[in-house]
């Protein structure tokens, strides 16, 4: 079966999408530890990061610092954190969250709760960092 | 200044290394989340991940793949978890942490105290798991 993610690839369900090339995705996590925190998936389906083939895994880290440095220009925060955890949906994905302070990467405290037009609206945000 | 990273790096100060290569260094945490946490950092000494030379950042990646594939072999986990925080040394770092449950990477707990000799079985349970 598709994994969430993929449907979200597939615009089979919605997704704040921030960015995209040929073989990864970016889009925000709708339960997010802070505002801004980001989600960067490979479209190929793999459960476990490790097992990701050398080019893959390249790529998918390469898209992913551009997306951090669109979200260091268009978030506060004093530098963007990386976790790779992949307990709950298996299919790959890093966690870009802006930070300030430890524990805003944190997993096990609560998530935020936004609205569908405050997601939209810290989408649209990030997505005027990028380069043009 | 070394950073601390740079004095292990240098042999100026003690670590319990794991592997090495010419750009890339894995040494244990001395104060880990749980047994078997992992540090993961460039030879050159960067403040911020997403300030890396794009070969720079693909070598450290790749490097911590075949450190964590390691660790998948030796340690018991369930999978090995990834974060990259920064808002302490200012020396890339990535963390490599044997997980089993979310709290594991939760890094506003408490930390381990392990003596010199557990770590150094640790590491060389570690070093067993690299492909000869």
């Amino acid at each position: 079966m598709a994994s969430i993610f993929t449907k979200i690839i597939n615009r089979e369900i919605p997704g704040h999408i921030i960015a995209e090339d040929e073989n990864n995705i970016a889009f925000l996590d709708i339960m997010p530890l802070v505002k801004g925190h980001v989600l960067v998936v490979p479209k190929k389906e793999v459960d476990y990061i490790f097992d990701m083939a050398s080019e893959d895994l390249t790529a998918l880290h390469l898209f992913a610092q551009k997306v951090a440095k669109a979200m260091d220009k268009t978030i506060k925060c004093t530098r963007i954190g990386v976790a790779v955890i992949g307990l709950e949906v298996p299919h790959v994905h890093i966690h870009l969250v802006p930070l300030k302070t430890m524990d805003d990467i944190n997993f096990t405290r609560p998530k935020l709760k936004l609205s569908q037009e405050e997601l939209g609206e810290i989408a649209d945000t990030i997505r005027g960092g990028f380069d043009s």
